[in-house]
């Protein structure tokens, strides 16, 4: 058994700070970077990418909609060719300074809004599935376990990567809760980590209505913004170890 | 005798539209696209890259400040390696532009104001040369003639092009003059063409206060913002050819 | 019979040129003035509220969503209290820019999607008209004839004029067609001038379908982003002359 | 003796927090909030002007240049129209805020890079000054002590009032020592006290090399982003208790 841990990351902008970069991403396998349409500027980046290189952990681009403000959770109605477009934009971005760091650049993972509304929206998916593939058939695409996203991305063709939310309250039907909903959050690193072992291990989540959801579990996703973000990442980690499972980035596409 | 023509374009921005591309990209041989800072977002991009492809115009990144508001025409204090996380941010984003219409990038101009201040600043001049070596070794740097940046670019092993302005106004010292100079525009057709012949024939162009002022005319840019752009543009190019001069984009590097 | 006509106006941004306000707003009697967040730079409001005094138009904000590439246009999940913020900022900002040109503040009309998912979204239309009285009860509120906006500002004790569009097609329900629709716009002066009148006059207007759609008709908007505006207002304007019907704009609160 | 202690406060953005404002104003008698363009958003300002108020702590305008990424601390270069306008409009903006929380506007500080070019180029600190009595007569402008933006104030018959910096290096002619200096900031309390009442009480502050230099000291700014902020006013507020100051917000206009 085997599976990937990433982090959003990259998420400062300009002289404001947000996350724990420097703390998380020596308990990861993956970082998503924040790419500049909703979190982090072109030096955040760099700086991103030098921290994740130092702590070896695979680099990937985390585009998402052109909303600072709203920091690219507010749904956004936008077209295919809309989504296409901000995909490559970003991705290129962060490729190149990827690139000037002597870093691969391994994965793409929407964000915010953009990776719920790819979840759902087959249109959608399939743009930003074709704008990853187009920029460079190697990438492996992450996105929501089960959803749209996935399925698109393999449609293209794409090494694709299922991503679960050990720390997030699931549906019955397997979305995520709303940040609105009371149990959206699990604050308990044991609990945390009892849900990361069972979706590897058992292939399933609890949701909150108490009914069992089946999901594969390719990487596992720990928020930074939790105030106890490391001691979750650490009990996680404790507990796949504890159970045999190996922790490793995806496998590069050949 | 060889030169190239070049003219800033992709100016546009969502509803926006700046420029007279479409008509304009005909009668050039090298096109600078501008990367989303201070103009061009990222499905303007898409469309002027697919508009120069048609036109068999080479594709090159015209990274700007982020300034949308003034265009990138207004100088700002950045630091040099913030000039170089913005230029490897933009070239990047527009790289995979291209590349995702199987167009390949060939140079690299800054625009505007950050032109102006790489043009005199070495420091800023160093930043922006490694940047774009950074991304690609083997793109090409446009800038201002016998100014910092094509002098860093050569410096940092780059391919330079020399860049001269027909229809602009020259200071005794090789600037151009400021846009508030009454002789900053030049806008006869016949005029210009002549100063474009003289550039790449006798390398040189009489500064407004009558001196001679020696240049290298690698590329000769047109704005596209004059309203006569296009007349400009085939009076110059009439006359670079009844001139026996050849009108290409500058070789891509080995 | 008596009715305001309008139009969007102070569109430009930076460099950028939107709309014919110069030709346009000699045929208004009331000018809906963008606030920077879709549109407009603090110095094109200043131009614009110079040209609405100049023409003797009476002023209104336009306050839009934060989406400067997509102008206002894609919807977004916005809360109400987010509504409520940005409105009170970008009327203020719009009042202090007419202050100090010595012209009052007449009106608010959201514009864009903001205006739509105010015509529908009741709570978002009680953030809006409590926004709009909060800044100065004395405002009148411009909405969607029928709509969720008017009827909110009526709630909340606001003068409120009901906006009618002669130039865009409508669903039998009352709502505009999407722009995606054939029929979303009206092109023929001829055939915008007898809505108009109809609207006026008979309080009607035909749907895209064919059944009559009962409205108020407090104000006429007219795009600025047709080609022929200019000659589109000017055969409303002459077809309410010879009908008999005032054009002013709306009293203000007393 | 008297004197105003105020704070650059409302920093945050969006998901971004910036600065101790909690904990800080209530240490304050006025605040000077952000409105939009380095930082601050509408909802941040709504937050922001609450919170003063319950604090007791007057409220001013606290407008910068359009650069989030770089927090308005960049010069950039902007014309006196320029800087007009986007005062008007982010003071408009604020006045807005605060009446919609039934507070009044006191005085208004430009921001960053806006403050200190205003503090030197004369043409640019006039523009601020009509700005300010434009939107509001009444309103108090603070400026560098001894700069160019007070005395404009006082020509366009502003009330001003002089701004020191107590935990900030001065250089010898009265201008703050740019923050890469090594003395730009003082980090000890005790010191920081003693500078302050010595400006108040005195009328001079050492500068770094060493030189007294004279001034005027109306209120004193106490910056959030030193970590130990609080101590620093607290201790500021005692040694000004001690020494018999009084500290108030300056009197509004007549």
């Amino acid at each position: 058994m085997r599976v990937d841990v990433n982090c959003d990351s990259g998420e400062s902008f300009g002289a404001w700070r947000l996350g724990q970069d420097e703390a998380l991403l020596a308990h990861m396998t993956s970082a998503s970077v924040a790419c500049g349409f909703h979190a982090g500027d072109p030096s955040v980046m760099r700086r991103t990418v030098r921290l994740a290189r130092h702590h070896g952990v695979a680099v990937g681009a985390h585009p998402g909609l052109p909303d600072l403000v709203g920091f690219g959770r507010r749904a956004m109605e936008i077209t295919p060719e809309e989504a296409y477009d901000l995909v490559v934009y970003q991705v290129g971005a962060l490729a190149a300074v990827a690139h000037t760091e002597a870093v691969p650049l391994r994965h793409v993972k929407p964000h915010g809004a953009l990776y719920n509304m790819a979840a759902r929206q087959p249109a959608l998916a399939d743009a930003i599935a074709r704008a990853v593939r187009d920029v460079d058939a190697r990438l492996t695409l992450f996105g929501l376990a089960g959803s749209c996203l996935t399925a698109a991305g393999r449609a293209h063709g794409l090494h694709t990567v299922d991503e679960v939310f050990p720390e997030r309250g699931y549906a019955a039907d397997g979305a995520l809760l709303p940040r609105s909903h009371p149990e959206a959050t699990i604050h308990d690193p044991t609990v945390a980590a009892d849900r990361a072992v069972r979706m590897v291990r058992d292939g399933c989540v609890r949701s909150a209505d108490g009914t069992e959801v089946a999901l594969v579990a390719g990487t596992l996703c720990i928020h930074g913004d939790a105030p106890n973000a490391v001691a979750i990442a650490q009990a996680i980690r404790a507990a796949l170890d504890a159970n045999g499972i190996t922790v490793a980035a995806p496998e590069s596409a050949p």
